[in-house]
């Protein structure tokens, strides 16, 4: 694709300031405990107008599992890793963004809507429920924008749903489907269907240390090596952004993210999940190749039908596979 | 800044299939109602892998305004505005990003942290209260993130905390205060608080028609004419995004937006208000100039604890007047 074009940044916004702050030299260090899956890392924040830079002792890992741990020491967390995984699935929910994504997975699974959804009676948000096999299975989708009629795609609709689903669901499981944009140079081809391994964002930089980490976001799926294999589906990683075009910028953040798969929802939901320690799937369909020719219309059209039904397919064929099974049978 | 880079730009994703679906001709037509403040759309969305465009009777304004307006005829929209905005405000929830940015107004207001916060306990959200005169005031700040320690800005965060304080406080009234970066071609110096008019996001550019618009979000702050000649601040428009700095793609959206200032959360909290239809006010002190020569870290350093009292002092000038007063009366 030739040369890449020339990028121009400029700090802005509040932030900047520390950075210059910290320039002066004037810090001040302290050492913090941290949690099992990360630590040793450099903390500039700004508290009560003072700067400070934190040092965590030791470094096993600079991303999140989303296995559940909790807060306390390693011996308890991994109790609770041990109790959840164990623990047969029972409550599932699927977030999924569009409409059109998601009719094909309720009529599949004879899901009815909840007019009473759970959720407040101002949102467009809508829930459909059914039992599937041993399954309660709630799927919900954003809904259509109040004002525009739109589909609610993109973060933060993604992210205040999956919070309110967790919520009012108390769900053991969170799958998040969808379409997805594939880069062939990743391996990705178009109707290939996902399971997505790491998610993390590519339009939140912050070029601050920490918060750069806290910007990308980087989570990781519930581990399933089982479920790759019965169901044959390909694994890759996952980028998440509020546009659908690709920038430069998202560009290179989206090599940076090492990422097969490009979305507008997966690491806002991965990020909700992780608050709450659920375990999450991603299971995502290529619609089109990010950096292949562009296809002819054509093609997109003639493959559309085929990619969503593609992914109802995969998402039943999960849903089979995880009924009756604990975590750690993934 | 000479002359502007070349901007390359891709569509990936589910969506850029429409648009080539689009240039088939291969779409159906259909007329919807709308409300008060939104008319005259085209839509093109996917349903049931069918294409649709959505044609409305007629356009009063292409962005909603945040004053109440319900999903009904125009005369029940009108009589429940009328109703709100003669009632007086007695609960305010302030949305503050940074610890640094909410702990002068903390102090000042003398709010006490509630360790009962009202949110789930997995959440590191914080809530601060306290009755002040007349009113009875919820400050809410994202906290730290639990893996990495830095405080939990930008959209996502504040989108979450703005849907759980409204859930948990009903709120007649929400306040979002911090920082920001100005434009200096717009008028905006150091230390200069603002209150934003309108607000709108940055980084999400979805180039589909209607797809365009929920991407931009823009949103009217309450009406405070008032306010403004009483407590003698700038009135701006604000533009969000999730990055620090300021992409080639970002400053072009800006531009559209019109926009005096830059920050991280103001949209995702206006999108959110809007949801439930409580009218928010934006009061944005400016910590850095991003059009301008880069600054010396000796004047940011100086400007900033400057910065951050001024913007405490403004939020207190604001409740002040807000004190015994209806909306209509801002």
């Amino acid at each position: 694709m030739g040369a890449k074009p020339k990028i121009k940044t400029k700090l802005g916004g509040r932030l900047s300031s520390l950075l210059k702050e910290e320039k002066q030299g004037k810090t001040e260090t302290f050492v913090i405990g941290g949690g099992r899956l990360f630590r040793s890392l450099c903390e500039i924040f700004l508290d009560n107008g003072r700067k400070s830079v934190i040092e965590t002792p030791e470094k096993e890992d600079s991303t999140t599992a989303m296995a559940p741990h909790g807060k306390g020491s390693d011996a308890s967390e991994e109790a609770m890793v041990a109790q959840v995984e164990g623990r047969r699935i029972s409550t599932i929910v699927i977030i999924i963004a569009m409409q059109a994504e998601a009719l094909p997975v309720v009529n599949k699974l004879q899901l009815k809507e909840e007019h009473s959804s759970g959720f407040p009676k101002e949102v467009p948000w809508v829930r459909y429920h059914g039992v599937y096999k041993d399954l309660n299975i709630h799927l919900v989708w954003p809904g259509k924008d109040l004002t525009l009629g739109v589909d609610g795609i993109g973060t933060i609709s993604a992210a205040l749903v999956t919070y309110a689903a967790i919520q009012a669901l108390q769900p053991d499981l969170i799958i998040n489907a969808g379409t997805a944009g594939g880069f062939k140079a990743k391996g990705a081809d178009i109707g290939d269907v996902f399971l997505a391994s790491d998610i993390a964002f590519h339009d939140r930089r912050i070029p601050i240390p920490v918060f750069d980490l806290y910007g990308v976001g980087q989570r990781q799926a519930c581990s399933t090596p089982n479920l790759l294999k019965e169901v044959n589906l390909k694994a890759g990683k996952l980028s998440t952004g509020d546009s659908l075009d690709m920038s430069p910028h998202d560009e290179t953040a989206i090599v940076a993210n090492d990422a097969t798969l490009k979305d507008m929802e997966g690491a806002a939901i991965a990020y909700v999940a992780d608050l709450f320690k659920i375990p999450a799937i991603f299971i995502k369909a290529v619609t089109d190749i990010v950096d292949g020719d562009k296809p002819t219309p054509e093609e997109f059209l003639q493959n559309l039908a085929a990619v969503t039904a593609a992914l109802g397919q995969a998402v039943i064929q999960v849903i089979d596979f995880i009924n009756g099974k604990c975590l750690s049978e993934f």
